[in-house]
């Protein structure tokens, strides 16, 4: 051994250096207090519609629907024929094949998003007269309804902030790339749409600063009960911002939940242990059901989806133009979480959902995730469990309804890719207290402890969770 | 809506059922107490001995080595080269391409076993005089060097306990397969070895019973203090008993840690999110670097590992004879974690590791995992970090070794496949507070809280962890 290393006498350094508790107990007030604040040092909260508008109008955004051949840099690849970018980066459109052992539906073949690359959604936070702030960015993208919601501070993918575009530098990215360790609130990798990407991975975080922060235009300071409140509204916030929201580290505050913790994690690795997945990546050229045309790419029975594209013509952000293909829902979906009560605690229906693009198998999704169009032609017991009863809550018993907006998915991948979430009161002849196999009771508090860890909750459970936050239905 | 749901009338169950804390503390008291147990209800610490030797006899093992050609229902795919089975399960031989950013190696090409069934490592838990005791089997895999070790109580891939072999039973898996939710200790997917398996995960089982349970020959009851005394002697305690032991929920009596258990997640996940690592399945025919002769598959410069036949005889297992293939490495490893304390707290540094393996990217590694042999021709500079240190204490500084044993890896995939497990008490010059990137100090308090979830602590890791609790380090 080098002498270096002859004395284990400890270096001064080592009785010196404090100890953290492994938890921040001293978090969870502040958050609950920025939650409660439904007036911040930023703007009112009626305000950022106006505002969102204002920056709508300000950068004039164009975006309109174009022939494949007229696409920039992206082509179908001469072998594969998946669309692909000349730089081999971004993302690429290619071909799946997905066999599953249960439901209707045994064996398909899709397109998929493959992006390797793991991406930054990351809000930026602050305390403002002693109560949290959050910096809530306008952005265009140009697959969302509306074109401007709110996103969270930085969202960007490794190409954008590594800057492959050659474009301008992500604003605040400096504050998500190399955070202080102490002021990190949450850091967790999710999945995003296991239907429509390929094992796809975003790093969600939230950072706090005790810096001064210059305010760019396109920005503004909300507190989580600004937040929550604009979260009542049809697309303004948007999935990225939905996504980070639900990994605020609420405090819960309920004496217990119907499974414990342990029961609960030991029914998700008896799921996600019972199915058996495979999902192939194929050439998109010659896919079974589905057809190329000039402008688009369809489902033989015209369902699901379709693959897009579009030119963008911008000026707000880090380019000014572009053009590039986006994913196109046939119908809009809904997304559903029935809640009950059991001594007087509330509990979500959560779905262990096998989706073809998930890393492993099988995540956490809300009771009901359809595009109710996609399963019409479907015979009754094929049809998704419980979406009936979503359905016929909203038309005909409005009072159980606690919670709905149409929000829409991620407007850089996905065109008009709209669901009505719903939060939808349901008693034991709807929702038993033992639910079909595959469900499960949980309560908000569970899951708020599931998303601290990777992949567990899947994208639309995760806005959900960020709605139900936001109805205060934890309270 | 139909009429059964035009009430929301909670039914009764719904107010009497009764709510379960989220943490069951009580479990806490009864684990510190059996690790405190060093005399159980069952046989002698040391009588175990006599009792593997004596089923080791009882059974007449017998295991050869035998060329390919002699493989019963196994052959080399005339397509592909794989090496498969004629039931198309168990497990293939394939061949895999990986291609990472960093190290010094940054493509490579090695045969990988793909085994996509998830299988079950389960022990089973019940109260004698008070003492929770583990049930643990003495069992015979032709991979290890003395054949019969201890194991948990059932260890079975799906094949197994579907009995695609058509053999006996396994022993025990109704408590596994169909648990009393509210008696579930852990229940976990773990990951195997990264280096040599495809993504293989195998489900951790903890399951405690109150039912009188016959108990077999092969069988017998210790407590977790009994078994931490196993675990100081070579080549005793099994691979898969000692990942299961790694997720008993040790409590964790320190007042905190280096860095929060947020710091330490979002560590991890910016590990997780900074590797690009391919990993590319492919057949085996022609795999650059190896070769295959009648016999065995090896490296080509003779390094890492050889894939090698097998002839098993004997009447103890669900079958009584068979033929397989095993990976065989070319010497012995050393897997170690160096110990610091601060703040009187014990740490110990963990590597976020690739291997090709791997589902995600990156797990939690102990600080020293190599086969010294395999890095002798390297220069200095990329001989792994650590490994000196380790090797250097052991031979000048025994005082600091606080664990060391021998133990083998999975004896059903691999032969001979022996590491010698350190314990290494560190200081500052050998181990700084500030470790080199990729490398983080942390509590067996956080590991134990990191193994009730999947793939963030990897199997070698698990082993040392177990062996910590074993040690009393964390008292």
């Amino acid at each position: 051994m080098t002498p270096r290393t002859a004395s284990l006498t400890a270096a001064p350094a080592d009785r010196d250096r404090g100890l953290r508790p492994r938890h921040d107990n001293a978090l969870l007030p502040r958050i609950a207090r920025s939650a409660a604040t439904r007036q911040g040092a930023g703007p009112q909260t009626a305000e950022v519609h106006t505002w969102l508008d204002e920056r709508r109008r300000s950068h004039r955004f164009h975006v309109e629907r174009i022939p494949f051949a007229q696409l920039d840099n992206w082509s179908f690849d001469g072998d594969t024929g998946n669309l692909v970018h000349d730089s081999g980066r971004f993302f690429t459109v290619e071909g799946l094949r997905v066999t599953v052992d249960e439901g209707p539906y045994r064996e398909w073949h899709q397109p998929i998003i493959r992006q390797p690359e793991v991406g930054i959604l990351g809000i930026l936070a602050k305390e403002f007269d002693g109560v949290l702030h959050f910096l809530m960015q306008a952005k265009m993208e140009p697959g969302n309804p509306n074109l401007v919601q709110l996103s969270p501070t930085v969202q960007a993918t490794r190409s954008n902030y590594t800057k492959v575009h050659k474009g301008a530098a992500v604003k605040y990215v400096e504050h998500f790339t190399r955070p202080a360790p102490h002021r990190i609130i949450a850091d967790v990798l999710q999945s995003e749409h296991g239907s429509w990407f390929f094992r796809k991975s975003n790093r969600n975080m939230i950072v706090e600063t005790t810096e001064p922060v210059p305010l760019d235009d396109d920005f503004c300071w909300l507190t989580l009960g600004q937040i929550g409140e604009l979260l009542h509204s049809d697309n303004v916030v948007n999935m990225d911002a939905r996504t980070v929201l639900s990994c605020v580290p609420y405090r819960d505050e309920q004496p217990g939940a119907l499974h414990s913790d342990t029961e609960l994690l030991s029914w998700f690795t008896a799921e996600r242990s019972r199915h058996d997945v495979r999902a192939e990546p194929l050439p998109l050229a010659g896919l079974p059901s589905w057809n190329r045309g000039e402008s688009s790419i369809d489902h033989a029975e015209g369902r699901y989806f379709s693959v897009v594209a579009v030119r963008v013509q911008a000026d707000s952000r880090e380019v000014t133009g572009w053009t590039q293909p986006l994913f196109e829902p046939r119908a809009r979906g809904v997304t559903a979480f029935l809640i009950r009560r059991f001594g007087d605690v509330p509990h979500v229906l959560v779905q262990a959902r096998v989706e073809g693009g998930f890393l492993d198998t099988v995540e956490l999704g809300p009771t009901v995730q359809c595009t109710p169009a996609a399963h019409a032609h479907l015979p009754a017991e094929d049809r998704p469990p419980f979406l009936d009863d979503v359905l016929n809550a909203r038309a005909s018993f409005p009072s159980r309804i606690s919670y709905e907006a149409v929000h829409s998915e991620e407007g850089g991948r996905f065109r008009n890719a709209e669901s009505r979430h719903l939060l939808v009161e349901a008693d034991e002849a709807t929702a038993p207290l033992d639910p079909p196999a595959g469900f499960r009771w949980v309560t908000p508090g569970q899951l708020t402890s599931l998303v601290r860890h990777n992949h567990y909750v899947n994208v639309q459970a995760r806005t959900l969770l960020a709605c139900l936050n936001a109805t205060g239905t934890r309270a």
